[in-house]
């Protein structure tokens, strides 16, 4: 990865397929990789939490990096998720995936211990100055339980411990102010920050961030559907709004596939991870639609529901 | 207001001007309209959160709407916000509301007292069928400490029961799935909801609101720069939406005002409103910039800011 | 209330009775004031949440505090929630119930609207200077969304803005360390605020805090059982530990009664409050077990299932 | 551990002693055990929060542990904590904790990603049944931002699951009907689950808790004060209450030691950590009070706070 130039496109982040024993699947992940960069994608995103990265041994999370790496073969990027609660948990994540190839890691803040913004900060530079690659900060509320202040993320970027911010927080507007603050879509090659690079894991209003000036975005779904993650992105780079917002519109349909599990049932998690990995087996990219324990597995119901939403979406012949 | 068509634009929440001794000041109100339907702006949103509703008492209350109402004389529809904590409370608000001339309701889910969905629901049926306006729902978690969700908005939406939605809610891709729900931006019209009516209240992702299909926008900010906003919503409406991205980045920069008062000296809400009222009376409008008790008043550095933010935004004469 | 000795003992927040169409039921409210000082409690806490407080409309509200004060004749001191989101709202319901003839005020901090620390302060000052009644800060994040540091409650307590304060905050924890701050169980009346009265509304875990040195108790179960609270009470300031726990333990059962509505068809306050009002039927203190609006009624298991806890813990005969 | 009797007394949970370098400093470490054995506590819980086990690697969680085990040689049970994201990660904690000689685990509910309470629940069941050792859920919503329900910990409990509870949840309220549930206070033997043991971590309510009938307390300041917390355990089951509650608020007191650091400027786990950790040096058990990254370091003020209330406890001479 360059530095000149901040990383854009689409990134999905890699599911990790797991076979009926719960060990990674490496052959469907190889499939998936292929699935992924034969649909356009722009770079990679292991072990994030679409990964099932809290769910991963040390020794897992080896293996499914050390598969995305060699089989992606430097066609595109790969970043990798050194996901733990505090900064000597995830410098020992660090030192692994640099050995393991990846051309760049994403850290969350600490969580489960409560810090302080400025230990936060300091987390970020010591993670960066440890190990010598590319570092994105991952906003991610819903799980570390704080969020990253524009200020913060706007301070690590002009200094340059952050090569980027993938962005999940929601919080588009706080989103907004950091891109003026940056220099506005027009004036970021200008502004303080250059080669920063914004991606948002909004998947459901990425038109609308690429028109804002993010450079790209981390879908979940772009797991099931690169390939209308990337005509979204080709749409909106084109200047063809109206193409754009059909494309995520019918992507917005798609992710009703995430309702797959009764509330009642099981979390959210379960079934939104649960869906995505069905959606591929009956893709014929997965052998099993398998997630990792405790999460609670689909029943023939909620499996019924992903396939008509795939049906829907077109990307299954319809019946 | 006509029910067969949505309604649309720029809504303002209006602020209420007080003086000195705490009380409506209702010549600066009549001013404030003045300049917001000078600024073209589509409909007024009286007593909502940024009119400092919370902190009004009743009679205050009734001040504020007739004069809204009186000086309006029907040039743009009038929207009343009716903000209490449960039924009963809330149909007091809206009996006065009908009483003094305004167009429509608008209602957040009961607060203080914790409901279920279904109380909820049956909430905002009761408000309906009490009285004969058209009714928004009010989504502010902020304020509200629940979120209203997807399904149950679009089930009173196809009820009838609700003419519309005010989503301050943040959650963007929520909303993005309820408009994709209602039939998208192209086919809205033919959906299960035609007349139901979105407006955001996230006024710095605006361009991106209106790209993806909702109706109007409440913005704050546009007390200070109705014209802003109007120009922006027209840019997106002619499909002009390189200009419309320019446009609201200037109003995110303008925005940066509500960060007048020193955070370990004064609440968010106090030095947003507070902002807007000083740079009110910048601008000639307010006589005043005083907020309501308890709020901590705006002291000289943060009224410089405020200044320094109407200069950058051209809505001063740069010294 | 002299001022010079806390107040202290049980002090039932006293529910509101509503005939079936909504309206305050005065003589079951008449009834329910017999049957509480009946029991031996030493003080009522009119308005407050289980008073369903933030259902009445004011009219409601003065009928209720009304019917309180003339039925309990000066036999007990009366405190009179003032609920209200803000310093202005409060201060009419404040002047209001210093009409009605209510002996104290309980006021939260202000809600909907967000405040800082010393807003909150100022909120309460301003409550004070005026009308002039003894003030008590109730301390309620689970409604008001923020909680009351010690140091703030401390330094109102020392300036006498405050009498007392009502704590269902259940951080007990902290309440412990305002405690001994006053100067602990043995030495409040040798400490920086000697008349400070600390009420818990911890009802599960009185004797606890009466072993700490709270002064008294404010429980919504009073309502129901106002005898067992007394005994309670009397047995941990007769020093008879031991008796004190027995109590606790049936008073925790039979607060069981609160789980009769199915979590997934009500709020938990319907439930709790309707489980409330249908035991005071039960035992033939009420007319009608109904609650406001727009809270879901009690079913007929509902119904049984409170019956069931009445007779478990001897307040109706066994069948 | 026997199983027929639920454990009991002081469980202190071990302060983890770094070098300068943030390595673990064994000789500290060893010192530290002698410290809290000679102090007469009953039991020891390494890897708990206040050990710093979110910011020990895997190689320093190893060294921690075997060094306490092997330097308690039997005397009294070692509780470790296997504290991690998810059922995969904690399997690993808990098989190193068992071949490290550990006599019991202490897990939390998953954390980062979000889980359903049936999930949980299989969380639970599954480290049971992996590894042989008994087995205590940790209630901790301020790091796990979930909490355990009394229906959850009640079922895990009856059919032997869980060998206890260790509950830093705060919610007393909560607590003490789960112990009614279990049998109340005289009844516990003949109830439900008569080896499960109830610890609380509630460090400022000890004599509360113990007179509603938990087994023990797991107190941070213990580590600080071994010999306090176990007269005041000693004085609740002497029945000598007024002594209890004396020696309580003698460690409330001393426990203002954590509000060291200032607010503005670290976290309130790098200061409540930090003050016991220099409390320790200044006592003469530990070499260093440094923190882990990326936690902020107590400067002198904060330090001096720290040795201000050792004196006032007198455990330091007051000069």
């Amino acid at each position: 990865m360059s530095s000149s130039q901040p990383l854009s496109g689409v990134v999905p982040p890699v599911c990790t397929p797991l076979d009926a024993s719960g060990e990674v699947d490496t052959a469907s992940l190889t499939r998936l990789v292929e699935h992924l960069v034969g649909g356009g994608v722009h770079g990679l995103f292991a072990l994030g939490s679409s990964s099932e990265v809290a769910f991963l041994t040390d020794r897992q999370r080896a293996v499914a990096l050390g598969t995305v790496v060699e089989t992606v073969a430097g066609r595109v990027p790969v970043l990798a998720g050194v996901i733990d609660m505090t900064t000597p948990r995830v410098l020992v994540h660090a030192e692994a995936a640099r050995a393991a190839g990846a051309d760049a890691l994403v850290a969350t803040a600490p969580f489960y211990a409560r810090t302080h913004p400025r230990e936060i900060a300091a987390h970020f530079r010591a993670v960066r100055s440890a190990v010598d690659l590319p570092l994105y900060a991952y906003d991610l509320p819903v799980s570390v339980h704080s969020k990253l202040s524009t200020a913060l993320v706007r301070e690590l970027a002009v200094d340059g411990t952050l090569a980027g911010l993938k962005d999940s927080s929601g919080d588009e507007g706080g989103l907004r102010r950091l891109m003026v603050e940056l220099g506005g879509r027009h004036g970021r090659a200008d502004g303080p920050a250059p080669s920063f690079s914004i991606l948002t894991g909004s998947e459901l209003t990425v038109d609308a961030a690429l028109l804002a000036g993010a450079d790209g975005v981390v879908p979940g779904l772009g797991n099931v559907d690169p390939a209308g993650y990337v005509r979204l992105y080709d749409a909106v780079r084109g200047g063809d709004l109206d193409r754009a917002v059909k494309e995520q519109e019918r992507l917005v349909e798609l992710f009703g596939l995430v309702d797959a599990g009764p509330e009642a049932e099981m979390g959210r998690n379960s079934s939104a991870i649960g869906a995505f990995k069905h959606a591929l087996r009956l893709l014929g990219v997965f052998s099993h639609g398998t997630t990792a324990a405790p999460q609670i597995q689909l029943g023939k119901d909620a499996v019924a529901h992903v396939e008509r939403h795939l049906r829907g979406a077109g990307l299954l012949p319809v019946r």
